[in-house]
């Protein structure tokens, strides 16, 4: 068991500050410590007994040992309560206090002596300035929010305190349970990443929901919360857009990689459910704590009036699920079971004078269809219609097997069936298509522990040649088509040619290309090469002294104090037999390098249709970039074109990823572009930057 | 005042087939009608009274005068008692009873007898198949539902019976209440249309919310509705997509363009809001019926708690609002109502320790800022909080001009809270995004009112010569470059060329145009011509006649039967120069002809990135269409292009419509590509379908 999962089954808590004072968080903590199946004690001089409960002058006072230490004394006494705390062996605490780090100042200095202090005892702290924690088995509700939470087998967390009262508030009017639930507070021992770990390992945790603002460390979250789904569900809305990385500005595509999408990559990257909104985040929560996962995408829809079942079909089109197409053998059945006028098709219209043995029926016989993965039965009030009993016989007639979710239409006729439903784990909706948005979840989630996610490859590179190159970085950190080896290194075909410093090094390399040259003007201080013509195509052996002499000649009238590294001269790739594509990576503040790839020209600049992806990124996550952009049937040979050569495509996404994981210190890179044609790709133009202090 | 509207406003109703036979539909009518205001008889020859009311032999006997007629007599016996009731004078007929055309056969018979009856006597019948209809200001309701709506200024129309009762059932247990409710049945008289309208001149209905699964007359509906809507909101959920327009699927660019699209270009016209699912009808109707239209779209959002602020602000993120930015007044009000720690910022923080009057004042600063257009307050709870006293200040606060939406995040502590706000015409959520999108709605319906719908222009066109070139058309209808005429005729520029039957002619055609000449071969039968060789560009004059010889033999040895009208000889467009678009139109069954806008090549065939629009469409309308599309920054100057002349396709596109509109016979026409270049527009070839019986 996670040493963390002790801070939750605590047998003796104290609370430190504990009073009686109307209105306090120190009296808001005792109250409702009063359901506690254990013991309870307050710490404060002030006070002999608070509420009931033996009241000690200081912490060392405590003849027993404290489990659990509730801090709630003022800000400033903070940090020598936990330290006494830890020197008197307590290992869980919760800090409640405000005025920490969110208060900037004093608070932020406040808050580095009490991590340290925490980082001293090894202490698990939550907090400060956080609600508290709550864990249903022992009726620990160590918060001081206005009520205790239902028994059941979601554990929560949440930055935000206020959305614990919330969710707690809310989902005890509407029968949901939770195991633990965690406010996160300021986060500043303990955070998102530690819970995660910790209740994947508790077996009576069968959902793992977040309300985050932000992940501390987005490489540890990755891979804790990447094993922990495997087996155990975890819904996030990540909340709140952070601000994006704000070096990320300079370079191109750079622009269009956001900490959200980095957010989103990482995500996928360690399976994720992430919820939109408040709703989503409960309805994925319940069905995944409810239901069984779908073996199969196809759904049944049992309906009693035509129109609701034409509303499932719509929302089963927009999602990853379909209407199950059913077996003879299930039409046979239907025949069977339903009268003349129902439809035995899918959605199985069971008719509006349907009793409850006919919706039975219906539910046994599409329940025993291989091509079904799940059932969602749509029922609409009439006026002999019974609820009540229709959820009776569902409860009966569900199969361990296959997820059963229920949509009564309607409002108070439907009250107490959807109390007796919910106890017999079946998810009640009122619009179908939030019953298909649930079902969906699921269905994604049962991918994600099938997934393979493939393995990170290892290429054979130069790690020493290309360190080599980085180091030729100026103090603006900025490369541009001089570091073309630095591909080479990492084994990304790049056309040949070579930077040159006068006009026979130019017609040397020209002589030893075949065909043509295009000749570019190298600078890092012009972006913009094309612009001051500092591009030539098309450039013959006998061109090439003369071209060189334009292009400086070009470059210096056009900005005089442009440093001038020389003149690329590289063979002549015909990009018209190819499709230009764009691979990048920038580096995410909270998630490290992050790889991107999209089309070149229009297709990343009006529809930014980009993947990305948290380095180093498998096999398997590179070839889901690549295939994951909107324009990807272009490279498998749309309108009638060959297909490019996908794999190495893929490939070099991946050596793009084994490059920025080797060297964090890139901060930006772009191939743009990168033409995929079908014998290959080959890299045309590079510009990166690298952190010239880190090196 | 409409004749429609009498229906809902009887002082006599008969049943018609009244019985008091439990479980029956004729005893389910009576029951409802026991709370009605006016008088109510029944008609069934084998009673003399039903549930206290008297019955009568046959509609004959009945001494008054029947203003509104419920008929629940058995299928067979239906089309003479409405015979009978026409003969009688009656106007207003409802019929429920089924086995119609839903049912095919003999039912299908039975509803051409009904409909001929309706007409004979000018009959407004709702029906058959239908569960009733019910209006509050008269406690009337003639329905065999299960339970009455309450008193409301939304009126309601479903084609789906069952969706009537749950949504009533429902709507009485949210306290949202109806005005007039439909079931529209099979719709064999009355459809969606009428009631529309209707209710558009009804004093006392503030929103039209419809449950569609099809709209019988589409051009009726888009002139109908676009008038109501400029007055009265008209919210629908259409559901169920109907089958693609069978003859669209020869033309390539036709196959895009499913009934959907048709739809969604429809409602638009329209100026009808459309929700996806049942959960956003009734928030959208909800919002729209109680809250005045907010005149800006900068929301100020006001919140005891951060988390829930940013989602939120999230949600702002994803609509088409924004966080309001305050002017310094506001700051300076917020500055004197709030404690240190506060957010004056926006959304304004107003602590997790907030009591009511912080709100408050908080409110009104924010209200009185001419910025703020709407205002969410987002309370969450507390230990100490009250919801209750929260909801009456707001009440007292909202302000008449500006929206306010409250955002209550507890169940059971906001229950009562929220009924005092809903009696006060203040919208509650649990999810602050779903406040978001609700506003977002109110929004979109403000723009549609204020939109100007822009004129239908009248071309100078040669109807004749179009007409003659169509009757041209082979018995399959098909057209080709030979009848590039026709879009002169229609004042679309195309390139200079003719479709020649020798080479001589060719040679002469090629001698008149400057510079090379592009050919093609031109046949009905070959549809890919580039894919035998069938097309030369860059034809020098003396290449001419060989080409000609070329591409006959080509064609020959290609496809021996194939019928060849001749060689197109060309201008050469530069199409490098400019944007390839493709402007193409096609016949929906329901809303007739659909034009279509898009780029050429892969953003259409990849990325589906198209736009329609119901012709005639207006200059807004097309100038809309053509913004309307992703891809659009490329015709008004990404990468550093010069923008093409957008005026010139968004003339194309409304000469296209009116060409369609002319001749309806146009199944599918598609010009691709037309050539947008900065100076004008060149069409380059086209493709038509045309219906010769139609001719």
């Amino acid at each position: 068991m996670s040493d963390l999962l002790r801070l939750f089954e605590p047998e003796r808590v104290a609370v430190v500050g504990a009073t009686p004072r109307e209105g306090s968080v120190g009296r808001g903590v005792m109250e409702n410590l009063s359901g506690f199946d254990g013991e309870v004690v307050g710490v404060n001089p002030n006070y002999d007994e608070v509420l009931g409960r033996r009241c000690y002058d200081t912490v060392d006072d405590v003849p027993d040992r404290i489990d659990l230490a509730v801090v709630v004394v003022p800000p400033d006494a903070v940090v020598e309560v936990v330290d006494h705390l830890g020197e008197l062996g307590v290992e869980n605490v919760v800090v409640v206090t405000a005025g920490f780090s969110e208060a900037g100042g004093e608070g932020a200095e406040r808050e580095r002596a009490l991590v340290e202090t925490a980082r001293e005892y090894s202490l698990s702290l939550v907090g400060p300035n956080c609600l508290g924690v709550a864990s249903t088995p022992s009726n620990l509700n160590a918060t001081f929010g206005p009520s205790s939470p239902l028994e059941g087998s979601i554990s929560f967390m949440s930055q935000s305190g206020a959305f614990v009262t919330a969710a707690v508030d809310w989902a005890n009017d509407a029968g949901v349970g939770f195991r633990h639930v965690v406010s996160l507070g300021n986060k500043a021992v303990l955070d998102e990443t530690d819970f995660v770990e910790a209740w994947g390992e508790d077996e009576g945790t069968n959902v793992i929901v977040g309300y985050l603002e932000g992940i501390d460390d987005g490489g540890e979250f990755i891979e804790k919360a990447r094993r922990v789904t495997r087996e155990t569900p975890v819904v996030v809305v990540k909340s709140g857009r952070t601000e994006a990385g704000a070096r990320a500005v300079s370079s191109h595509t750079g622009t269009l990689a956001g900490s959200e999408r980095a957010y989103e990559a990482a995500f996928r990257k360690a399976g994720v459910v992430r919820a939109e909104n408040v709703e989503e985040l409960f309805d994925y929560a319940r069905a995944l704590d409810s239901l069984p996962l779908p073996d199969e995408d196809g759904v049944a829809v049992v309906t009693n009036a035509g129109g609701p079942g034409v509303m499932a079909t719509d929302a089963l089109g927009e999602s990853s699920l379909s209407l199950a197409e059913f077996e003879d053998a299930t039409y046979d059945a239907l025949d069977d079971a339903l009268p003349d006028g129902a439809s035995f098709y899918n959605p199985v219209d069971v008719l509006g004078d349907a009793p409850v043995n006919r919706f039975e029926d219906a539910v046994e016989a599409v329940n025993d269809d291989p091509n079904v993965g799940a059932c969602i039965v749509i029922a609409c009030p009439t006026a002999t219609f019974e609820f009540d009993a229709l959820a009776e016989a569902l409860a009966e007639v569900q199969d361990p097997d296959v997820p059963l979710l229920a949509v009564l239409m309607g409002g108070e006729a439907t009250r107490s069936a959807r109390d007796i439903l919910s106890e017999n784990d079946i998810p009640t909706y009122f619009d179908p298509s939030r019953a298909v948005r649930s079902l969906d979840a699921l269905a994604g989630y049962r991918r994600t522990k099938e997934r393979d996610h493939g393995e990170v490859r290892d290429f054979n590179v130069d790690r020493e040649k290309a360190r080599g190159i980085l180091e030729d970085a100026g103090d603006d950190g900025r490369l541009g088509v001089e570091a073309m080896p630095l591909l080479e290194a990492y084994g990304i075909p790049t056309p040949r040619g070579e930077v040159v410093d006068d006009p026979e090094d130019a017609e040397r390399v020209a002589r030893e290309t075949e065909g043509d040259v295009v000749m570019k003007i190298v600078s890092p201080d012009i972006l913009h090469k094309s612009d001051i013509g500092g591009v030539k195509v098309g450039v013959s052996d006998d061109g090439v002294r003369d071209a060189f002499e334009d292009l400086v000649s070009r470059a210096r009238s056009y900005q005089p104090d442009a440093e001038l590294l020389g003149v690329q001269v590289q063979e002549t790739v015909d990009t018209d037999a190819g499709v230009e594509t764009i691979v990048g990576a920038n580096r995410d503040p909270q998630f490290g390098p992050l790889v991107m790839f999209g089309l070149g020209g229009v297709f990343v600049e009006v529809f930014e249709d980009t993947s990305f992806g948290v380095a180093p990124v498998t096999d398997t996550e590179a070839r889901e970039m690549v295939d994951g952009i909107d324009a990807s049937p272009i490279l498998r040979g749309a309108r009638g074109r060959e297909p490019v050569d996908v794999e190495a495509v893929v490939e070099t996404v991946e050596r793009i990823s084994a490059l920025v994981t080797d060297f964090p210190e890139i901060l930006e890179l772009d191939i743009n572009p990168l033409v995929a044609s079908p014998d290959g790709v080959s890299a045309i133009d590079l510009r990166l930057t690298v952190d010239t202090e880190e090196l």
